[in-house]
């Protein structure tokens, strides 16, 4: 095999790594991939760790062990999140996007595919402790985002539907009330979608009362999977008849007043 | 500025560029960032575009002039791609796939980050030259497909839904023949999702008779926007009746016999 210079090896070490998120790489693959001694790949990992680290790219986790190796996981510094989201929250706030009923345009922001990427870094950086299996939303709004934080963490993204379907094979069904509007809706999931045991994290577009989210928790138990936490794109303010707790929302959307929007980035952040 | 080695620079501007896939960097932006001369630069790029086309890893196209620079184009050698759609045929052969009905359960496949990314790949691969302005997709299954194709191309999505929704705003709702069941179904589009002779490629999961792939054609049309292309993750084979042409489809599914699916890649790749 031709000797594979450092250049090369760093470039395509980077491209790969960062291409299969939160995903551990064996240094012996790359080893057999570029021809190159474990001491070597160590070093270029040393020098990946470092740019990564200067350039604000995201960080590299090495884990020692037989079962060790080398992940990438992609996430931003809070400086960075907060002026991603102050932006967009800027760019939310223009009058045009206030629509009747006090409803805020957001179909947009929210399949925009680089926005969502973003917004899928930040809540995965959240969670990675919380080692979720994988990443449930509700249809339709709030797939893009759940599926790039599905992508960051490695895991795959289980979406529920509003009724069940014929090419999704058996279900279990779920009623729960839509807290904002009080009535009783259907949730519906693919009894082969999800295992029992697994770890759940929940990402959706927007919070209210939290009337969905609360039927999304009632349906995991159904399932006996365990909700490790809820994140959403956007909560309303002040709302002290949600039923549900803990969540972490990228922005607060305070009430209209005399029809100017106001939102901010959460506190959290 | 302390000097930035020609080491950390291409592992930085590898992740760079390739976070943000089919966008034009300027040269000067990146002599900026790295405090370096321009011919310094484009002796990195020419060093990454060898890297890249030796380990497979997508195209780094320069472009020349006033208004060029360079940018990340994804794809995959023909090769590859066919290699990696046999064995998802492999996969989705598997018998207890195969539902009530003689639908295919594919729920999982549609919502794995890396086997959509990957899809999205091909797919926009096939389609930089007819530059579409935004990617096009009818609620559910088709979104996350639909959604690493345009960020491949960098563009947005745009989810045509089933009915109008208060938090889309006024909406363009037209009727169409569900070519498989027959009946008359709903497409619903904000207005302000589109603009007036944008040019539209239309992502979904599954084609059989398209009669959905028609509804989103005579949707575009009512926004005077151009078609340039429509792909789909599977099709049926032998579709006589098929009401619309020209598409590309990553798999071929075969009639069902004897209980035994037949799922191939198909012969355009």
């Amino acid at each position: 095999m031709e000797r594979i210079k450092r250049n090369d090896r760093l470039a395509a070490l980077s491209k790969l790594l960062s291409a299969s998120p939160n995903k551990l790489f064996t240094l012996s693959r790359f080893c057999d991939l570029f021809g190159a001694a474990k001491s070597t790949l160590s070093e270029d990992i040393d020098i990946l760790c470092d740019v990564y680290k200067r350039f604000g790219l995201g960080k590299l986790d090495t884990v020692t062990g037989a079962s060790g190796g080398v992940r990438y996981r992609p996430c931003m510094e809070r400086g960075e999140a907060v002026a991603f989201l102050q932006e967009l929250c800027k760019e939310l706030e223009t009058p045009n996007r206030l629509l009747p009923g006090g409803f805020l345009y957001l179909s947009d922001i929210l399949s925009m595919p680089d926005i969502v990427r973003q917004m899928g870094v930040i809540i995965a950086g959240q969670f990675y402790d919380e080692a979720p299996d994988f990443v449930l939303t509700m249809e339709t709004k709030g797939i893009p985002v759940a599926l790039m934080t599905a992508q960051s963490m490695g895991v795959p993204l289980v979406i529920a539907r509003r009724s069940s379907k014929v090419y999704e094979g058996s279900a279990v069904n779920i009623n729960y009330v839509s807290g904002s509007a009080g009535h009783i809706e259907t949730m519906s999931l693919s009894r082969r979608a999800v295992k029992e045991g697994q770890r759940c994290l929940i990402v959706d577009d927007f919070l209210k009362a939290g009337g969905t989210a609360k039927g999304m928790i009632d349906l995991m138990s159904e399932f006996n999977v365990e909700v490790v936490g809820t994140a959403f794109v956007m909560a309303t303010a002040h709302n002290a008849n949600r039923v549900i707790h803990g969540e972490k929302a990228l922005m607060i959307m305070e009430e209209p007043a005399g029809g100017k929007l106001n939102i901010h980035p959460a506190d959290w952040l």
